[in-house]
Order: structure tokens, then C-alpha cells, then sequence
């Protein structure tokens, strides 16, 4: 039997977005397999229910497992805030989601304690992000607002257009006048968006950028529990691998324009099945 | 047994947007009962691939089918673009989609023989409207336009925003410069937007909203077929049932502000399990 060291780290998401983070996972552990898997078929989750996403998250890690992972990442904030909770106790190998990191890194930073989180209006109904900032600092005052116009908004390629700025301008502007000094962007897609956040932010407001902690976080998971591989490295062109439940080839554009990794393996999966 | 005379019909749509469409099958049929199916779930249709268009409507035909309905209706400019081809022959009752009512009006009404045809990315991909209307008018010439952002607008409820206004015209300028006499509003969600189609397109385009179309078609091929109800009323209050597979309260929300009927009975469904 293989070392359970060697095993792939299963990274799921809604869609594409989940690739940010597995980026940065890739770039901070780069000794560790990825198997990533994108709900195309469903997309987007933003705007669901909790018992739909958890329902969703299920069959995606019941998926994962049959690929042998030695710990899930859930690298979408709307699965991390809506099905983390129920699922962590139904798995007998670590799992993380990109909430809890980010959230811990907003409480630690922020100067005047006054925090602005966007996400999806599921997210933000969730207030799971508010929850785990006052866990880590009560006196944290935490705005969060829903954006929904920003994810179709990057997926039409419109990261610096003149609409995208007019509706950040008006989807942010509650924020600014909160006096927040640090911004949470709490969707894996709105870091494509930073160019127009920092603009109608300013040079003062931290944004924070929850990918980079989940990555570090994972480390140390592996690290803790003895499962972080220690040097044996695959095979060329078998490092990760990708699976989608539709589109295969449009998320293979996709995926190249924000992974430096080949990902001409990726393969439909009929996720309703697991 | 029931007559099938009696039976109700099966309209669906990927969420809400078909409401439209079943609106106008109460005005124009009243004494039809309609069964409603929202894939809330898994919406929208509009970015996804043919094989999984194909494999939602399926089963979605299959789970309106135990309600024994008698003709259906697919409600969805994507999913009768994409699938009903392929699953018409698969039926024994009558099934109509909006394309071809929609195509059919506006092949037999432009002057000039330049028609417009506004839709989600898979429906203009699919070809099918310019394919429709060439059939009725073979010298027409078609200008197709995906406006992926149209949805998400609406469903934000920007209804007749500046932001709407600016990315409508991005979307139609191509359009107006074609000299086309007749826009085909291709998308369920569109007409919730005809007061800025107006304003951009002028006064002189016709906007074609396919919904009354197919209702008038489905009025015909019930009488055609001896299924029309010959006037039976069922209970007060029993008259349409809805279903969805996400998020029943939200879905009887909108969905009270666009029909005049009671959709308090709402209920979900694992479509995934039909």
C-alpha cells in the first residue's frame, strides 16, 4: 500500500474559481498532488440554499475520496460557509475551507477593528465570516455586502471595464463610508477584481486575499498530522490532475489563463452519481 | 381513470424565468391546470455544454411526467435550444419549446428581412433561431448577440438601471448597426427588460417575446390532439402546483410578483434522483 504521504490533496470549488487557490497551494506546498474538481454543471452556488450546497459538497467529496485524498480543501466561500460545519464531522481525514483563514487574518490585522467582508449573498447570509472575526477579536465591527454582480462579471471578462468600476462604486460605497481599513474578499473570484477594488478602496484599505492563508493553514494541517509529503515526487505531467461535472474544454481555457500547470487531462465527471 | 382531457401540463424552466411564459398559458388557455418545475438548483442553463442540458431536461420530463401530465412545455430558450430535439423523440405527449414560436414570428413579420436575436451563450452557440427562421424565410439574414450579464441584472432587480442601460447598449450597438427591423428577446428573463430594449433598439424594431407564441401554439396543438380541456374546473385553489429543487421560499417570492396565482404550495424536489 502506498504511504498515505503521498496521496493527493482534494481542492473543490463551484466552478472555476477554486483555482486561485489551488495557484497559491501550488505555489507554497509544490511537493503536493492536486485533484481538483469544479462543479460546472451547477454553478454558480452563491445564490443557493444551505441544504442544496451541502447536498452538492457531499457528492463532490464522496467523489474526491474515490480519488484517495489525504484531506479536502473546500476553496469556495459559499461551501466553506454553508457546509464546512456539517460535513467536517462526517470525514475521518482533515478538511479546510477558505472562511475560517481569512476571517482569522482580518481579526489579527485590522488597526481601527472595523472589517468590511464581500462575498455572495449566500455567503453573507451565513455570517460565518462576522462570527469566526469576533471569535478572534470581540471587538471587531464587521460590514459585510453581498455582490452578485461580480462573479458573472468576471466570467464576461470585464475585470477593468467602466460597468465593473460603476458597479463596485455602488456596491462598495456603503463600506467606505464605514471608515473600514481592512476588506475581505470573501469570493475566490473577486481577487480578479483587485485593479478595481484597490481603485474605489484607496491605498489605506488592506485587502485580504483568503487563498494565501488557506494555503499556509493546509501546511501546517499536514504538517500536524503527519501528512505532508516529504520529497517523493511523481512522475512529469501526473502532478495534478482536474475533473468537472460540464465543459471540460471551455474550463481547460479558463484554467490555463490562471494555473501555470498543463491541464489538458481534465475530465467530466457526472457528479450526481456520488 | 381521469380523462386526459384533464391532465394537467408540464412547464419548466431553469428557475424562474419560465413564469413568463406560464403566465401567458393562464391568460391565453385559463382553463388549462399547469404543473411548474424551477430548477433552481442547478440555474442557469444559459453557460452550459448540450450533453448537460440534455441530461437536466431529461430527467426533469421524467419527474413531470409522474404528475401524468398531457403535453409539456419547455420554458427555456436554452433547454429548447439545446435539448429538445433530442428529446422529443423520446415522448409519447405532445412537447413544444419557445424557439420555434419565437423564430416562426419573426420570420413571418420582419420587413426588411433582418432579424436580431438576443440569448444566452448556449442558445446563440446552438444556432437553432437563425436555423428556424431561415426555414420560414429563407432570405432572412440573422444577427445573433449572447448577453451573458442580462440574467444577473435582473436577477439583482436592476430592472431599468444606469449599469443596465450601459450594458445593454454594449450589447446592442452591433445590433443597431445591422439596420434590423425585428429583435427576438431569446431569453425568459428578457422581457423583464423590454422598457430598456425599447429605449436603446427605438421605437421602430418589434420586440418579439416568444412566450406568446407558444402559448397560442399550445393552445392548437392541445385542440389538435383532443387535449384541450373542454372546460372541467378543478377546486378553487388546486388549479396549478409549482415545484423547484432549491430554495421553495425564495422561488414563491419572485414568483408572486410576476403570476396571478397563489404559489404558496411550492415544493421541492431531488430532481437528481428522477
Amino acid at each position: 500500500m502506498e504511504d498515505i504521504k503521498y496521496a493527493p490533496i482534494g481542492v473543490f470549488d463551484s466552478g472555476v474559481g477554486g483555482l486561485t487557490v489551488a495557484r497559491e497551494i501550488m505555489r507554497q506546498i509544490p511537493e503536493e498532488r492536486i485533484v481538483y474538481f469544479g462543479d460546472t454543471a451547477r454553478v454558480p452556488y452563491g445564490s443557493k440554499s444551505k441544504e442544496t450546497i451541502i447536498r452538492f459538497s457531499r457528492q463532490i467529496i464522496h467523489f474526491l475520496r474515490t480519488k484517495e485524498v489525504k484531506a479536502v480543501v473546500v476553496a469556495c466561500n459559499t461551501a466553506s460557509a454553508l457546509a464546512l460545519e456539517t460535513l467536517q464531522p462526517e470525514l475521518d481525514i482533515p478538511i479546510i475551507g477558505v472562511v475560517t483563514p481569512g476571517a482569522k487574518v482580518a481579526a489579527n490585522t485590522t488597526k481601527n477593528g472595523k472589517i468590511g467582508v464581500i462575498a455572495t449573498e449566500s455567503t453573507i447570509e451565513s455570517h460565518l465570516y462576522t462570527k469566526v472575526i469576533r471569535q478572534h477579536n470581540p471587538r471587531a465591527q464587521v460590514f459585510g455586502k453581498a455582490c452578485p454582480l461580480f462573479c458573472p462579471l468576471v466570467e464576461e471578462g470585464w475585470l477593468k471595464d467602466p460597468v465593473t468600476v460603476e458597479v463596485a462604486t455602488r456596491y462598495l460605497n456603503p463600506l467606505l463610508e464605514t471608515g473600514i481599513d481592512t476588506l475581505v474578499m470573501g469570493c475566490t473570484h473577486y481577487p480578479l477584481l483587485r485593479p478595481v477594488l484597490r481603485q474605489i478602496m484607496g491605498e489605506k484599505v488592506n485587502l485580504v486575499n483568503p487563498a494565501y492563508e488557506t494555503a499556509r493553514e493546509l501546511k501546517e494541517l499536514l504538517e500536524q498530522n503527519g501528512l505532508a509529503n516529504d520529497g517523493q515526487r511523481p512522475p512529469e505531467g501526473t502532478m495534478h490532475r482536474f475533473y468537472v461535472s460540464d465543459a471540460a474544454n471551455k474550463f481547460r481555457q479558463f484554467a490555463n489563463t490562471i494555473i501555470p500547470y498543463g491541464v489538458d487531462t481534465t475530465q467530466l465527471v457526472h457528479i450526481e452519481d456520488y
